[in-house]
């Protein structure tokens, strides 16, 4: 039964308290083990009693490797065959990553589900993605043999840039570790659609039936829908959060920009029909004043709806699932959201820059 | 019986929703004229039926005159007898406020008390606020002829700087207006408290006993008791919602800087026996955090704790009152309260460069 999760990069889902996402839905979220190791440190949070004690979020949780953001790093790192030693953007101070500290410090985190660490390679670079994918497999092998906790469940990432072939020998290859969930990595950093669908309709059918499948970094609406279709289990996006601080307000219409000076005297909530908080209590015109004065609940209550809106859909999903209706579900759905082609390429364009910074923790 | 009002410059007290506010004990609030006519405008809040539903806040509401923000905008302004021209720091126009604009303005946001026009000073210039002050007066007759709404109750404003007769002269003049409450204005701009002290023991006894007293811009701890002490029954003030955002925590035993290093694996909350939503769910280990990294969930969370400990501040005042033990309660609050003084000095700094940049929404 597939599932959404809000990321929340430091510890935090920008803006919202856990008790927000829980009323939002929330089941499931995600941290990143590399903003944490650097602040305020995998082993503070250890003695501090683990992830969850340290955020009071008592729901499960996922933490990545710190992989996509070490190799996000460009010039500040160095890749071997046994690691990445990397230099911090906060005080450029050396540190390294290997798949066993990888596993050692989502041990101290305790996340509920942890990830290998993977090589995340430019998608359209032959070369590079053959190498890199030889050494993603290796690295999951010494994950596996380093994870000394028994409660996480640690999955694999399967790469291959757009490449079919890299791809499916990357999900036969993980199939063999039997690991008790797989992922598929490389695929939100700004590539098409097409080149997404196709890659996933080659990587699916060839991961165990029994086994959760995550489309990493990925989370539109019609994403949802579509990877849904193709067997996708798990998603995490950083979408509703981020679009929410720029002023996008996702509704069943299609994403809406609140900044516009139509909204200025709209007294009708975002969306009508939505059971969020931010909808049952304010209006556009004054969430749009919020928005353009810059005033912080502005953006926590954008934030609020669009995670209502994303967790709402992915429950629908799971209800027409359950129904045996979902195709019909998703040609409704697709058939009334307005995807405006500039909005998805300059979203794009935004992921990618974002994927630069993302480092950053911006 | 004395009341604390948090400050909405903008429709909203940073970070917090109405409903945090509500939790927090808030049965005030101000929320400032000058911001709201330039945006979203007064009009605009009008017609979308005033400010208290605009901003969904069902509790009595307090808006300025513009008057402070007017007056500290210095270059950019021009008084004349009638009123003041200014120019909009967004961009660049021309406005113009005038005792009978202010009220108008105030009618159309449909605070429960509004406030007269007057001209804030450079409290230590004797000879401008001898002309500031007839002004003032003059204004004041204006704004009460100006008044069309019953239901808004106006209050005068003392002025006068740090001159005992001139501060004398106005609550003489202002007491023959017979207006609902008086304020007393120009004291929260870096003089320092003996000079405040010694201004209220003026003004107070020559105001009626009748009247609700407000020192406007007033509000630490310590001022709350010593304003109490001299018969002030409002105060508001950014002080506890501003000192949050830069990492300030208050506690009984003085303010606390959540940054410092020892706080970093600190499990326990703000401040043992605290009854708000941070203290009860969060450890300052987390919230250092959260300070430490930017994240504008540590800044809502320090603002809750901060309201809370005035608004519960400001009940225990008033229990006291009831009791019949306020000086006993004064005695036993001062002699734990930690006054650091270079952090006063710091606070009063940091307030005058703040009132000139006040009228940016800052």
């Amino acid at each position: 039964m597939p599932v959404f999760a809000p990321v929340g990069t430091q510890a935090t889902v920008k803006t919202v308290t856990p008790d927000e996402l829980e009323q939002a839905g929330a089941t499931l979220i995600l941290s990143n083990t590399y903003h944490l190791y650097l602040r305020p440190g995998a082993d503070l949070i250890a003695r501090l009693g683990g992830l969850h004690r340290f955020m009071r979020w008592p729901h499960p949780i996922l933490t990545d490797s710190g992989g996509f953001q070490v190799f996000s790093l460009q010039d500040l790192r160095q890749i071997d065959e046994d690691g990445v030693t990397f230099r911090s953007y906060l005080d450029g101070s050396t540190h390294r990553f290997t798949p066993e500290k990888a596993v050692a410090l989502q041990e101290q985190l305790g996340a509920d589900i942890i990830m290998c660490f993977d090589e995340c390679a430019e998608p359209h670079d032959r070369a590079y993605n053959e190498q890199a994918l030889r050494r993603t497999h290796r690295w999951a092998e010494r994950c596996r043999a380093a994870q000394r906790r028994a409660d996480q469940a640690l999955f694999g990432i399967v790469q291959g840039g757009i490449f079919p072939d890299l791809r499916a020998r990357s999900a036969e290859f993980l199939t063999q570790l039997d690991l008790p969930g797989y992922a598929i990595g490389g695929l939100s950093v700004g590539e098409s659609k097409d080149k997404m669908h196709a890659m996933l309709d080659v990587v699916t059918p060839l991961l165990p039936e029994d086994r959760p499948r995550y489309l990493m970094g990925v989370g539109s609406p019609e994403d949802l829908l579509e990877g849904v279709s193709r067997g996708i289990d798990m998603f995490d996006c950083v979408l509703p959060t981020r679009t929410a601080r720029n002023g996008g307000l996702m509704t069943r219409d299609g994403r809406i920009n609140l900044r516009a000076a139509r909204y200025a005297e709209d007294g009708g909530p975002i969306e009508e029909g939505c059971d969020c908080y931010t909808c049952r209590r304010f209006s556009r015109a004054y969430l749009r004043h919020l928005l353009k004065v810059k005033e912080m609940l502005g953006l926590r209550l954008a934030t609020i709806h669009n995670l209502r809106f994303m967790l709402r859909l992915i429950g629908e999903i799971r209800q027409s699932i359950l129904n045996g209706e979902f195709a019909a579900f998703k040609q409704d759905f697709l058939g009334r959201y307005r995807i405006v082609p500039h909005a998805v390429r300059a979203e794009q364009k935004r992921n990618r820059m974002a994927n630069r910074r993302r480092f950053k923790g911006q």
